[in-house]
């Protein structure tokens, strides 16, 4: 025995995780593009196979969650199906179809000693996921991972750990039908509360943290690791109706932007409305809301816009700075162009926000100038997306202004490195 | 009186110079590029014509600091001169000459709905540039911060702040006379302890931190903010000489790696050589090292293979860990390229790492498994450099694995956001 304190077990068993995850980024940051789709294909029919096995486990985490009265919308994002686990398998196919990320070098050019520079992209090496109760994260997520040549670590929410080690039991036999570490897509096996935090400090075993999740989650990793964070924060989205809009249009954009779903950070949750065509647009459009279930919250010139078509309460400015993530809606009648996007710059959180106009300078100094993720032109919000942006698949969307800002693919999960090519170059030899 | 508790004075001055900062990147951000050029060549044009106020306001920074008894290569980075205030002043026009990083929007795909994607390039934010002695930093710095159109608080070393303050007075008249927020690019006017531990708390005025200095500056400043940090940690940096060398080229390549500058961080700090190459490289390369005035630490069996050609003391494990930045040299004779790249793995630090072969197989081996920002075929590591990569300019070289891996030029400070054309296209419509 000796007096050094050793670390407790849970960090231990952390590392040890970490250390398996680093040595495999290694191997797979070498293998190839094939190898790595063969791989996929594995897991996915490995989860089609074993698909009552990972509804069996699902059902374990459902009853526990009901006899622990978890909230509806929880449980549903919980449970599984037939049609879930054959949605993930689907989803890991299209991972295999999709291009390479990596690839050969490539942007050469010439320095000026005659040297030739190329980039070529790599994986970040291991990446850490922690997210909250939808299992099929736990597919998707490894799936990206992978086919960058990134190792990961995935930590559900306790509530679906049975579920999660039901799919890493398929990704792990799958990696190793392919001949690749197993260990390259690992589940944090516990549900040990202090297991997030043992994660947040392993700096030398995980390169890059992704949060999916909440805003407090989110808050809480960015504030508690040193490990560089892919932050998605809130989704204050707005849709502006310029007054050269289609109102037709701006109508049937600003209805999907809010109802495709309530729940997504893409949802419009602020309307603006240039003040030249809001007696014409908003009477009709908030009775439309109205009766779809929505509650609406206007400024004075809206309420007076809208007349007696619809009940519009006071909007205050918390409405303003709110991401309802439900059926609400804030409404602001404004001067001009410059004025909404003086109120997205302010209440807005740098997520999606869309003009619908038929003005192009107006359009363009909306996209140059408006500061989010991603703006858009004639088309709602809702569809901030990485599969609807053609890459294939997102791992979340990222407002950081680092590395990447909008939908998180395949692409994101990697990085340039710089290769340099002489024959014999000297320097200082000219 | 309140009984609030107000915020210190110093933490106010800062926040006050973070506010000024963040409103002047507005205006930047939508800055034509014309008028930042314009901003770039006033700037020069106003450090040659108030190059007496620099070299005076210098000449204080300097007595100062030899009163204090500062070390003399401190001293060296400290000290302007009419030719390095010219230097400064062409830098600043060839910053000017540089294409626009920002642009149009490109990179056009379709979306499966139909919706038209693009990527625009947006300036980072606000970048807060903290940095040691060299008062050139202060204007190369800014040029490329104002560039890419992001505003810049700058803290250089307290020993040189009228140094700063002088160029800083020319950097705010030129950004004035182009029509631009002298804010755009500020020094920190206090050299109170205090300021650097300010600017790494304020989240919100400022996006990205830059340090350039020393490991233990690096590691402070990632290590105390929740700012994003492009770091740039050691370079203990390789050059291999494979089997397949020539070997004359060989020694070139060692040599210069070495000693171009022994204070860069692409300089050479170990030597690894192929067992079967060892006896004809080494005794004379190992004499030409030691003639230059550099000491060599080797293994055993560098010792033997140089024979009696030159002093030799034995490596230890430090030795290879070391980034001397001087005139040591560490020795290692391996016994193939995967020997060569598992000590590179295992002790470097990920910067700059460089082959010499004139086997192709081994180069592209090389180039894809070493895990370094940059990687060199036939050239010396001291060639890291932005300028050298034809990038016009840098602003540090990052070991990040998130957003820049390598020199740090004018694209890696922006970020692309996403651009969505549609036409009245709805979710879930089709």
């Amino acid at each position: 025995m000796t007096a050094e304190a050793k670390p407790p077990p849970l960090a231990r068993h952390m590392q040890n995780l970490g250390r398996r995850a680093r040595a495999a980024s290694i191997i797979l940051a070498r293998a190839d593009c094939a190898a790595k789709n063969r791989a996929l294909t594995a897991i996915a029919g490995r989860l089609e196979s074993e698909r009552e096995k990972i509804l069996a486990a699902n059902a374990r985490d459902v009853a526990a969650a009901r006899a622990g009265a978890v909230a509806a919308p929880l449980l549903e994002r919980l449970q599984l199906s037939e049609s879930r686990v054959a949605a993930m398998a689907r989803g890991l196919r299209q991972v295999a179809e999709l291009p390479d990320p990596l690839g050969d070098t490539g942007e050469w050019r010439d320095g000026p000693s005659g040297l030739r520079i190329g980039r070529r992209r790599v994986p970040l090496g291991v990446i850490g996921i922690i997210y909250e109760s939808r299992p099929n994260v736990t597919a998707d997520a490894a799936a990206l991972c992978i086919k960058a040549g990134n190792a990961a670590i995935l930590r559900g929410g306790s509530e679906s750990l049975h579920s999660n080690l039901a799919i890493a039991h398929c990704i792990a036999r799958g990696l190793a039908a392919a001949g690749l570490p197993a260990d390259a897509a690992q589940v944090v096996n516990t549900a040990e509360r202090g297991a997030v935090g043992a994660l947040l400090a392993m700096e030398e075993f995980v390169d890059v943290l992704i949060p999916r999740g909440g805003k407090d989650l989110v808050a809480r990793i960015s504030g508690q690791s040193r490990i560089p964070v892919l932050k998605h924060l809130q989704g204050v989205c707005h849709v502006y109706v310029d007054a050269a809009a289609d109102l037709a249009m701006a109508a049937d954009v600003a209805f999907n932007a809010k109802t495709y779903r309530y729940g997504i950070c893409g949802a419009m949750e602020t309307l603006l409305v240039h003040r030249a065509v809001a007696a014409e647009l908003l009477p009709a459009l908030a009775r439309r809301f109205v009766a779809h279930g929505v509650e609406l919250r206007g400024c004075h010139a809206t309420v007076a816009a809208v007349g007696g078509a619809a009940a519009v309460s006071p909007a205050t400015e918390e409405d303003y700075l709110a991401e309802y993530l439900g059926p609400q809606l804030a409404l602001r009648v404004v001067d001009d162009l410059a004025a909404a996007m003086a109120h997205i710059a302010r209440y807005g959180s740098g997520h999606t926000d869309a003009i619908v106009t038929a003005d192009e300078a107006a359009a363009r100094r909306f996209t140059a100038e408006v500061d989010s993720s991603s703006v858009m032109v004639n088309a709602p919000t809702c569809f901030a997306d990485g599969y609807e942006y053609g890459l294939g698949a997102e791992l979340g969307i990222s407002t950081n202004r680092l590395h990447a800002r909008g939908p998180v693919g395949l692409e994101e999960l990697t990085i340039r490195k710089f290769v340099v090519i002489g024959d014999g170059h000297l320097r200082g030899a000219g």
